[in-house]
């Protein structure tokens, strides 16, 4: 595949990124061929009547016979899928191919990556992580300005991006994402504590909250924009985030015990000029941003 | 003081809160004189060019002088130096007039109030809590709209309202807020959960990535909303909040060991179905709100 040569685009998973990929490639131009596969028929129809996707595949082996005449193909499915759908790709296509992902966490994609897509007549696999998401998922919320701005990260696996890397990352920047490089580990340790932190903390104030106080009127009546900023995160499902944690749990869990540690000494300190201290920083943080 | 003899106001403290009361009494309109006095001139200066304050008192002792003849007097401080203003002004006010406050905590303002406006020649004393604000204080940030919505809750002392009394939550209805009265210790433990818990929370989660990552400029790069949001509260000044964590420790202290516990809980359950009942409480939480 050279440049321009992008003519066939298999989107698997077209939930909310998958969809708004398809719906940002046709709004950047792209007029080849979209197929889309979900295994929820209702998340299928959803994106080939907004126009996400031309046509949806009727099956997983109607899907994997796509697949081997597909330029581009999109893994957009939570981050175990994606190695599952590595496994079953692998042995239906072959080099010239680009098959990329859109996986929340990187380290096991890229490794297994590096595994399957390492011989020359292999596919080329780039392992992706748009920064872009919403606290809920599915097409109905996909929308074609997902990506404008955001930061589409890449991690690969190989030092010399491939023609066909090349082309992709091109038409990624058409959908309006910088993007930006990094090795596979230091992506998931970053993104514990600039995303899987927020969640696990926003989903435990939310836990906490609802088990303390269920359906009290109070904290509706008096909670105003604090509490709906730090609990909003809390809306979102654990099905987004299983493989999320299950993937990234020791960075994870590094965070969430630093952070710990880091109330325990704000609460210790609740009446001493530590907590002056702790202000300053975080108001250092935040100017700087 | 009767149905609408409210004449003079005297603002103590014209930041956000005092000037933005200012303003909205106007914008509701109050055609009575507004004084005010804020220890910083420059707060005072920017509270009467913006029409919050008619006039600005030059001392303190000028400050004593319009308040035996002021009608209504709200205190807008911090809540030690509102404890300090209720004494100064015990014994210079009378029956007849009315004090108010805005303090963030209200069960120490509550039981002073109790103490010193107690007999039938003093004063009458509501202590009050706009739930209104922005990360940042100071009179340039004032807008009359700033309470429009917001509910304006009061923790009276004593079991029936004056007339005075009445008169100021007439106008607190047409600044645009709504008003719930509870006990003062109740509203000092939900505040702890709904807006305290919030703040150290974010000072923490900011101070610790200032900590870690300092200007390393990858976090700026992959950052994204859920980082914004739940680091916005990092901005405030420790002179917002000090005295809220001095005057509201114990309640502050259990809501985060309360958290620490919760994030506990989520660490040691990255990778079981814990963490799904987490989420799926969380859920909960947010599909009421």
């Amino acid at each position: 595949m050279a440049i321009e040569t992008m003519k066939r685009v298999l989107i698997i998973g077209t939930g909310l990124i998958g969809a708004s990929t398809g719906l940002a490639l046709r709004a950047a131009g792209f007029a080849g061929r979209i197929d889309g596969w979900d295994q929820s028929s209702l998340e299928r129809m959803a994106a080939m009547q907004m126009g996400a996707i031309d046509a949806a595949a009727a099956s997983v082996e109607a899907t994997l016979e796509l697949a081997r005449t597909a330029d581009v193909i999109v893994l957009a499915v939570p981050v175990l899928a994606i190695k599952d759908w590595m496994q079953k790709l692998a042995s239906v296509t072959r080099s010239g191919q680009l098959i990329t992902d859109v996986g929340s966490t990187k380290l096991e994609i890229t490794e297994l990556g590096k595994t399957l897509f390492a011989a020359p007549e292999t596919a080329d696999f780039l392992p992706g992580h748009p920064m872009a998401g919403k606290e809920s998922g599915g097409a109905m919320l996909a929308e074609a300005g997902l990506f404008n701005n955001a930061m589409w990260l890449f991690t690969p696996g190989t030092p010399e991006p491939s023609a066909t890397e090349k082309e992709w990352r091109d038409w990624v920047g058409f959908l309006g994402a910088r993007t930006l490089d990094m090795d596979a580990a230091r992506h998931d340790e970053l993104c514990a504590w600039v995303s899987h932190l927020p969640q696990m903390l926003s989903t435990a104030l939310a836990a906490l909250l609802e088990d303390k106080f269920g359906d009290a009127p109070e904290i509706g009546a008096i909670g105003a924009r604090a509490l709906r900023e730090t609990t909003r995160l809390g809306a979102s499902p654990y099905s987004m985030w299983r493989d999320v944690a299950m993937t990234n749990t020791g960075p994870i869990a590094d965070t969430l015990f630093a952070l710990e540690q880091r109330l325990a000494h704000v609460r210790e300190n609740l009446r001493t000029p530590e907590l002056r201290d702790e202000f300053a920083l975080a108001n250092k943080f935040r100017q700087r941003r």
